[in-house]
């Protein structure tokens, strides 16, 4: 037998990562172009390429190759090191599931996903409901299959997060609830709802297209390796650095919720656009684990996008994109209305002090339903009874409800608490970039936003599996972790804001 | 081990459909959507999929499943049984050619077909050469590799119009050749050319599409499994029944090129929608030849389209896409407009007295290339050469001479015979439709463009591969397929027309 080297196990690494790629490319098509009588065939199309990718990712081939390059870890330089243990660890995990669960699967993701935008749009839940109890079935047996201590639910929030526990998650939830929470009640017990009569009307979707692009393009997103296109719930893929999509959608009456959207997903998109060339096709050019990832996309709708340095810069591009409608708003009125506190049903729409509410309602309700203590037909008013308790709103229908979220209909549970870690972490980043960076908010006051990008690229894109998640934020920050950083911005921002 | 039977057989064939489609959704994007930086890592993917797909069929379990089922052909009804010997000959052809020979082909392709873009809009073809070069020796390679008897042009011919050869189309096309030659003489040197000043002018895209949208509608293209795009050469791609795309163009300087173009692509498009779901992810839901689904395109391009039954209906619909301009033109001068004979440079913009013209100068010069009579630096010279023979025009530049169609820069060779075969085969089925469909023309002067449809799916596109495009033809005409329909064709309605 030939010695096997780091170049043998980059073809097959390959082959897994063009398979991934063209799943990607699918979905981003099922999801974008796709007409409505392609959906069943293409749920069968992406089952097939599903079982062809496990094929090859828990081939006995790749097992030996691995073990031959163990035998030999000292030879190999700590990228090689490092992509040899992240590849044992997809293997590992990869084998637990058999492949006729791998189809069955994706076959129920793909059905799921059409009957949830039926579902959606009519606000029937009993539609949705036989398939996301299938979903929820696969996933509790996914998680058996996985193996877990502690909860079941661990097994499942490690696809997403990686070392993220329930033990750990309880704690900081209850944490993040509480005090936002009581941030939440000490706003809006002011009853100080400032008027924004000049929000009124309505905002052409052309301009705020256009501006989205432009707010894009400063942020450093490469449109040659790229695309803005609609879709009726936005994200962010890629299939290789050199071609990163968002998506976006457009609400006629609010002139910022498109450029936020553009804003988060640009923000995925700068990281996907950054991951290392030179390990391409490989996990080292994949990120460690969503909320990493979720960190970018927060860090740029919100702390950017929603900060007053920006709008400094953006105010007289919002007013070029509407002529005549804002030349009398000011910064300080801009930055009231993109910071309203209100709760309120939708997660995506949520101000940054109620999101995360909105993450701990779902993480509560998926914990019982993973256990074995809630079913499906009861997500209704289980759900309807938590936003009574967290939010203190009245949910008028399922549609405003538990059906507004995709992730369920994919089967993807445990991906909710990674956009609350996202907000932690972007917070406790930015604290550091400000640091590191002299002068960073004077770079956004003057629309110069590659500096930070430059920045996040070094901390965070470039390094790919080679750090986890923690030790990413560890690195650039000197802490582990942790929630205060992001409870003391918020204090900051909205003690200011409300005059608290 | 336990009784295989066409379920088990159609499993297989069902994870190969779904590469095969999953490629298709590849390329579609490539064309229409991708971003240019994308095109490297597209490259991969497609040579990825290929390599796996060239795996699945040639595996030695599809082989045993095959030999177990041809042991028991007296138990399978004649569908299963020509199933069984479809995919046998598929699985011999597939075998012919190793896994690293597809992988390299695929990428030579994906880099031929980006190279050609650019070498096309800049008009270079030194920059394109070294990928054609590549191509034809991958092509000859490949006509060693798959054998033949003659010309190994034939190897080539085999894999788009089964049983076609070089000894056949010599005698067709230098018929063709002398006829259509005659004709045009005849028609042009009466210095006949009407004028169309109505023509002038620009014709706004928008109405354009609109006006395709609406015809495609009545030929029965069913928009709900279906898109129409626009991408820089018109295609059509299907991934399923459910899911048949078709991209056409806009020259704003012609009001009719688009539409013929769509009505060409959407006769493909009935095809691939009117195949039988029964046989859905198995070959029997596949067109036994390129010349038999080109026969459709260039019926409803030309004999419908540039047919003055359907300008009787459609004139009004014109004249509503572009308000004004048309109050005074008749249907005759629409359908001297359409079908105006002018030897041109561009094959796809060519009339119908002298496509095929174009057609046999790419087939002679193919023929030497794979028979190593030319050298592919020497094309640009030996094309301009034949365009002055074939059709007496002087080629500016290679943008307009042999850089303007995309197939050379897929390495499909062999391919462009069976235009010319489409054309024979759509004048021959069009006489046994006016037969059997009792006031055919009527229904095209009334709008009702379904009869046609309904008549083309039961005698074409429901038959998969269970015939032979010549067997199809005989079937549904009484006689073998030749020239004699097509030419006397061309002479009623041009001798009309020019009154010759």
């Amino acid at each position: 037998m030939s010695t096997l080297t780091i170049a043998h196990l980059r073809e097959t690494l390959a082959e897994i990562h063009d398979l991934n790629a063209a799943m990607s490319v699918l979905e981003w098509d099922m999801e974008v172009m796709m007409p409505p009588k392609g959906a069943e065939a293409r749920g069968e199309q992406l089952a097939t390429l599903s079982a062809l990718r496990h094929r090859l990712a828990t081939s006995s081939e790749l097992d030996r190759m691995l073990t031959a390059l163990e035998a030999r870890a000292s030879e190999l330089d700590s990228s090689e090191a490092c992509l040899v243990a992240e590849t044992r660890y997809d293997f590992l995990r990869a084998t637990r599931l058999p492949e006729s669960f791998v189809r069955r699967l994706s076959e129920a993701q793909s059905a799921g996903y059409n009957a949830w935008l039926t579902a959606r749009a009519e606000s029937d839940f009993p539609a949705f409901r036989p398939h996301l109890e299938k979903l929820v079935d696969l996933q509790r047996e996914a998680a058996e299959l996985y193996g877990y201590e502690g909860s079941p639910y661990n097994a499942l929030l490690e696809s997403y997060e990686r070392g993220m526990r329930v033990e750990m998650l309880r704690p900081l939830f209850a944490q993040l609830g509480e005090c936002q929470k009581n941030l939440v009640a000490r706003i809006t017990d002011q009853d100080m709802h400032q008027r924004f009569d000049w929000l009124g009307g309505t905002w052409p979707e052309d301009a705020q297209r256009r501006l989205s692009l432009r707010v894009l393009a400063d942020m450093g997103y490469d449109l040659d390796a790229g695309r803005l296109d609609t879709a009726p719930h936005p994200f962010c893929t890629h299939f290789d650095i050199g071609d990163v999509r968002i998506t976006s959608r457009y609400d006629a009456h609010d002139p910022f919720s498109a450029l936020f959207t553009a804003m988060h997903e640009g923000g995925h998109a700068l990281y996907d656009q950054g991951l290392d060339p030179e390990w391409r096709r490989t996990p080292l050019a994949e990120a460690p684990s969503l909320g990493i990832h979720e960190c970018n996309s927060r860090m740029w709708e919100n702390i950017i996008g929603r900060g007053r340095a920006f709008w400094t810069r953006y105010l007289p591009a919002l007013r070029e994109a509407f002529p005549g409608r804002l030349d009398n708003v000011t910064v300080q009125q801009i930055h009231e209305a993109v910071n309203r506190v209100e709760p309120s049903l939708i997660r995506v729409e949520a101000d940054e002090c109620t999101y995360n509410l909105h993450v701990i309602i779902r993480f509560e309700l998926e914990l019982q339903l993973i256990e074995g203590n809630l079913a499906v037909a009861d997500i209704p008013d289980a759900w309807n009874a938590l936003y009574k308790e967290y939010l203190g709103v009245d949910v008028p229908d399922d549609a405003h409800g538990c059906l507004q979220d995709v992730h369920w209909s994919h089967g993807m549970i445990g991906y909710f608490p990674t956009y609350a870690l996202g907000n932690l972490y972007s917070a406790q980043m930015f604290e550091a970039a400000l640091r590191d960076i002299p002068g960073l908010l004077d770079d956004v006051a003057s629309g110069n936003l590659l500096t930070l990008r430059e920045w996040l690229r070094q901390k965070i894109h470039r390094i790919g599996r080679r750090m986890t998640a923690p030790e990413i934020v560890k690195a650039a920050t000197g802490k582990d972790p942790g929630a205060e950083p992001y409870l003391a911005y918020l204090e900051s921002k909205f003690g200011e804001l409300y005059a608290l």
